[in-house]
C-alpha cells in the first residue's frame, strides 16, 4: 500500500478521532520532543538551513569531481561551518571498495583534499570579514596533501569529516581533517591550500 | 571502405607487384626500421607482453576502486616493471575535472596511492625471489599518502606514473612517485605501505 493509501481517506479520519481519546500529558511529551528535534537540528551549526561552501563556487568553477554541485559524475560533497571547524558527510557507494569490507584509501584522500579546500576558501572569506558570495570569488587549490591512515575504514556506513584552520597567512592556508566511522577517527590529513591565480579563477 | 577492401583481392595484388619495383636500399632500411621498432617496445620493460602487478592479485582481492581488475567502475590501473622502476599509465575522463582545463588532485592521489602499493607489493616479491603468481599472496595497505602538486596537471593527455622503492624493510615498504603529463613532472608522492594482516588476505 502506498503512502497516499496508508494515511488518506478513512484512516485519517481515524488517526484525527484517536488524538481526542490521548491524554493531554501524552500530547505534550509530543510538543517537548518536537521542540528538542528542532533544536538538536538548529543547533549543528545551522547547516540544515545554510547553503554549504561549495553552493557559494560561480558556475565555472563548479565542475570539481569532488565537490562540483554541477558534476553529475563527482563526489559533490558539501561541507559547512560548526563553530570554528567545518563538518562534511559521505556515504560511499558499495564500488568504492578496497578490500572487502572497507572504503579505498584513494577515496578517503580526495574526501579529505576537497573538504579541506572547501575549508580553506570559507576561512579566508571569514577572515576578510565577507560572505562567501562577494566578489572577488577566492578559490583555493592543494598544494599538499597528507593523509595517514589509522585504521581500516568500514564500508556501509556514512563518514563524518571534520576540519579545524591550523594556520592562515596570505595565500596559504593549512587545514587538518579527521574523517571518522562509527564515531571512531580512521584517516588524519593536513591539506596545504593555496589562493588560485586570479587568471584561472576568471571565465 | 573496411580493412579487408582495402588490402585484399586485386590491390593486394598491386601492393605485391610494386615490390619489385623499388630499390633493394628502400627494402633494407624497411627491415632496420622494424627491427628497432621491435627493440623499442622489448626494451621498455617488456610489459606488452607481461601480466601487470594487479592481474596477479586473487579474485577476492581484485575488486579495489584504483587497482582492482574485477572492479568495473574503477580505475582498473595496471603497473609493470620498467627496470628498477616500475610504471603506469591513465588517461582521465573528462569528468575527473579540477577546474576547467585540469586534473582533480583527488584523483591524482588516488592513482599515486594503487601504482604505489602495488609496486610495493611487486617489490616484496622480488625480495623474497618469488614470482608472483605463488603462495602466500603479499598485498599491501597504505600506511600513509604524501602528495606535493608541483604544477596543474593538464586534462586530456595521457598520464604517466613513475615509482621507485625507496625502502624495503621487514612488513614495510616505502615507494616514492611521480605523476607526469606532456613529459613533465606535475605531482611527486611518497606512500608508505604495510603488508596487509593475513587475516585480511584470506578469503
Amino acid at each position: 500500500m502506498g503512502w497516499k493509501g496508508r494515511w488518506g481517506g478513512k484512516n485519517r479520519l481515524h488517526l484525527f478521532g484517536l488524538v481526542g481519546h490521548v491524554h493531554p500529558t501524552f500530547l505534550s511529551f509530543c510538543s517537548y520532543a518536537m521542540l528538542y528535534a528542532i533544536f538538536c537540528i538548529t543547533a549543528r551549526g545551522d547547516n540544515m538551513t545554510e547553503k554549504a561552501f561549495q553552493d557559494y563556487y560561480p558556475d565555472h568553477l563548479a565542475h570539481c569531481y569532488g565537490c562540483g554541485r554541477l558534476n553529475e559524475y563527482g563526489h559533490q560533497i558539501k561541507s559547512y561551518w560548526d563553530g570554528d571547524e567545518s563538518i562534511a558527510t559521505f556515504h560511499p557507494k558499495p564500488y568504492h571498495i578496497a578490500i572487502p569490507g572497507y572504503v579505498y584509501g584513494g577515496l578517503i584522500a580526495s574526501l579529505i583534499d576537497c573538504h579541506s579546500t572547501g575549508t580553506a576558501a570559507a576561512a579566508a572569506y571569514r577572515a576578510e570579514g565577507r560572505a562567501m558570495d562577494t566578489e572577488p570569488p577566492l578559490r583555493f587549490v592543494t598544494a599538499s596533501l597528507h593523509v595517514d591512515y589509522l585504521k581500516p575504514t568500514p564500508l556501509g556506513v556514512t563518514l563524518d569529516l571534520r576540519s579545524r584552520v591550523k594556520e592562515i597567512k596570505g595565500r596559504k592556508v593549512v587545514v587538518t581533517t579527521t574523517l571518522s566511522a562509527n564515531g571512531e577517527i580512521c584517516a588524519r590529513g593536513e591539506v596545504v591550500a593555496v589562493q588560485m591565480p586570479e587568471h584561472l579563477t576568471s571565465k
